[in-house]
């Protein structure tokens, strides 16, 4: 059965209830509500499963309990945004009966689970119905609902995930610190992709091209090195700080889906997020002596169908452009096997993998605890690529930018999937500009060509242990906030930029709360 | 003889050269090229020296030496670009002149020791000889030649500055980081004012309004605390950093000549560095355990006459804005005594102040290094006030501002005079945006209403042992540069803002080096 069939097979069942094609890119799909059993594809829909014919993509190292939860998860999430643009227009369409506000509030409390702004309704008859505020007021509502429902939401899978802060800890590594790409089609990283539990040692900054800032990077590298050493990290003496860059490709459209930074140039998106590695090495050693360089790791993700390219590191930590496992490779070679001769084959390619070009083998090669790291890493995203297979048709649907809002500033780690959200990790926009320009840029394409605004949320963290600490955050919101708006003066001024402020506490007192919601300052 | 009579005299000896008032602020006075014997003022023209009729200021603890050489250096370096003005007047006057590029070129040299840009003076004779451009020049060029001079220059007096990196080791501290207030008039502070010994080990980072950023201090405190444990600073076991934020205001014109950040109201910049230095040490103490906070000081400075209000830390570490001791009175009140007498008293007069308003007596008085280091800033600023009677007729003749440039970035350590430029610390305009804009503010009075643009000079450190860090700072100054020019679009397109970059080396393998005279960045 090929794509078309079977989406129109789909629809024919009722369980496909979107009517919208890909480019309406703002609304959005409804998977269907089954786990179909997918059989070996001749057509090649999905290159991870092109098996024999008649045999079944459930490979033996999947946990497949663990992406029912995940998918459940994923529907329960964009659920609360699906049915946003249909409710607005139900709305709209009573908007000339004498009981509209009242009836607007409860089409909106029944199928959103929230209220909209009173005053929004009320003033409809004197200038009709502003469609572009309630629109944003919605996306900014319903990402604030699954903040809210994080604990409930995350509880049925976040003890489930392959990687854990203990795994972690025994392969010798205190903290990771991951930087994706901003686009959002890698904001499912970590809980999806990576299957490493979100949580306070996992730090998530993402830049447009993966081009993390080295001096920043510095900086948290120095203050956790710093609570290191004063014993702040249980188990911390052995331990090391690691960094991992994540660039991105498409395998399908490599020329004009891969990374925008890097105009789709695989080659220059690779290369530069090594280069970046080494510089923060080089850079740490430098200044603080010989040892001192957190471990490195480089990964490509296909986004595609969400498969890895772990590059893997020499003795001395360097990693290598050309010197890696796909795991697509390795679902491939090891559906038919056992749990335990797949592992095998999966050690066996990565231990090959190491002297690739006979380049390791002057070398060395990664030490114990990285090698156990792959080899986890690698076996953890066999089951996002049979989540992908099993879920999405074994390729995303929407293969390009389907983001919700922008978030400037620090990412919130409540939630974290494909393409909620393009993130762009930034103190300044003075410094993230071009971040934030790809971001505006999406977003044209997204929402203002359909003459929606483009909703960005800033936010940033403060620690309530540290008194001023939240005042501070929410200066500095405030900056970003106006310096966004500064930027891009022409949307502002044809109301197509709604920027909100919101903040977290670390210490989790607040979850990304927005800023005119909260009670006075009073008491932080 | 009040300072009318004074100035009057002056002229008519000749020692005076400029003619100017001092609202004509962005030419220079030549100061009186001898050591006059101030005698006691009955006019109480100052302060300090308001002493029996005959009796003469020379303080016991004054190290007259050490002011003859810092006054022979401030005259060497205010010499570059006092003769600015004049020099440009001459060479406008020959502008008609058939050889006129090269009696410029060489009335140039000859006045001011280098060249003038050459296609500057072949242009003349079409549309006229550009003023602005020549005097923007001349000013970076007079800075620049004042830092490749600043080995020799210094060579004098480094030795004999009172407080040394060893002094202030045996007090017990590693770092001094201070911040003092943007205005121009403090950027003398470290080696006139505290006779202290500009170093790698002293951080010089400039506020409006002393408002240091705390989080930034934070970064830096962990930097250092992390090259303290981990064996980076020799003899920093059982060392601390100290942070000393300085205010300022003005004796004798309170209410338009103090601090401008917060509008000349003392109290109200007493009250916020203090609550400033508080935030710093409970932010450290909560993030990084009880005792990691940094020692702090907080001190005043009264522009007049460079005289301080040192604030006396309790066993704690706490200052209170009310409990001080004022040098100008240290020196009035031991003028007449032997140096083991005075010193007795100041040592006596600091421990009353510790039980000012019964205040200490709960809270215990300060440790002994902090006292240590207290008496020997107070003993020698007694030698600044001696400065500023024999060498600035007690009181500054420029009360007000009178800088060359504005610095933006990260202050050079090589040139370090009052108001020879005003400092704004920043990573980024949107960040510095209130200290640029009170820096611009002051130089529309400066140069804008003569017709003389305003000159920035963005200055950024990097590290030659770190690879690709040279660029970084290129990076960050072409950012900042291009944000300051987007900032003031209406000085731009006049021609009234004229910015420059520059970059040192924090190892002084380049020491302020323009960016576009150096050689293309091969080799760094």
């Amino acid at each position: 059965m090929n794509t078309q069939k079977r989406m129109a097979a789909l629809r024919a069942s009722g369980a496909y209830l979107g009517g919208q094609d890909a480019s309406q890119a703002h609304q959005h799909i409804m998977r269907p509500a089954f786990r179909p059993a997918f059989h070996a594809q001749a057509d090649g829909g999905n290159p991870a499963c092109n098996i024999g014919a008649g045999q079944r993509c459930e490979h033996a190292l999947v946990d497949a309990e663990l992406n029912q939860r995940l998918y459940d998860y994923e529907r329960t999430v964009r659920g609360r945004f699906r049915g946003i643009v249909d409710t607005l227009k139900a709305i709209s369409a009573v908007q000339h009966e004498s009981d509209f506000a009242e009836r607007a509030q409860r089409l909106a409390q029944d199928r959103l689970g929230y209220a909209l702004p009173q005053e929004l309704l009320d003033d409809a008859w004197v200038s009709g119905l502003d469609m572009r505020a309630l629109h944003t007021h919605c996306i900014f509502q319903s990402f604030k609902n699954s903040v809210d429902h994080t604990d409930a939401d995350q509880a049925p899978w976040l003890d489930r995930m392959a990687i854990t802060p203990e795994f972690l800890a025994a392969c010798g590594y205190h903290t990771v610190d991951i930087t994706p790409c901003a686009d959002g089609r890698l904001q499912g990283l970590v809980p999806f992709v990576f299957r490493m539990a979100p949580n306070r040692n996992v730090y998530l900054k993402a830049y447009a091209g993966a081009m993390f800032d080295v001096e920043a990077d510095m900086i948290d590298w120095a203050h956790r090195e710093l609570e290191r050493l004063t014993g702040g990290i249980p188990g911390g003496e052995s331990q090391n700080y690691l960094k991992i860059a994540v660039y991105h490709f498409s395998s399908s459209h490599s020329h004009d889906q891969g990374c925008a930074f890097h105009a789709s140039n695989d080659k220059q998106a690779v290369e530069s997020a090594k280069q970046r590695l080494d510089e923060l090495r080089v850079a740490i050693e430098r200044t603080y002596g010989v040892g001192a360089a957190p471990a490195v790791l480089l990964v490509g993700l296909d986004t595609d169908h969400d498969s890895l390219r772990i590059h893997l590191p020499d003795a001395d930590g360097d990693v290598n452009p050309y010197r890696y496992v796909d795991t697509a490779e390795l679902y491939r070679e090891t559906v038919a096997l056992s749990a335990q001769a797949a592992r095998a084959h999966i050690a066996q390619r990565v231990d090959e993998a190491q002297h690739m070009d006979g380049w390791a083998q002057g070398r060395g090669n990664m030490d114990a605890g990285m090698r156990s790291l792959v080899l986890a890493l690698a076996e953890a995203n066999l089951s996002q690529i049979e989540f992908v297979i099993h879920h999405h048709q074994g390729r995303y649907s929407v293969l390009g930018h389907d983001e919700e809002f922008i978030c400037a500033g620090e990412a919130t780690h409540y939630v974290q999937m494909r393409n909620k959200y393009y993130f762009a990790h930034l103190d300044t926009v003075e410094e993230g500009a071009a971040d934030m320009d790809v971001g505006i840029k999406i977003f044209t394409g997204l929402n203002v060509r359909h003459g929606l605004p483009v909703p960005v949320l800033v936010h940033f963290y403060y620690s309530s242990r540290v008194p001023g600490s939240r005042d501070r955050a929410l200066k500095r919101a405030k900056r970003v906030k106006a310096a966004i708006e500064s930027r891009y003066p022409a949307l502002v001024a044809r109301n197509l930029l709604t920027c909100r402020m919101a903040l977290s506490d670390r210490f989790d007192t607040e979850r990304c709360v927005f800023v005119d919601e909260a009670v006075a300052d009073a008491g932080h």
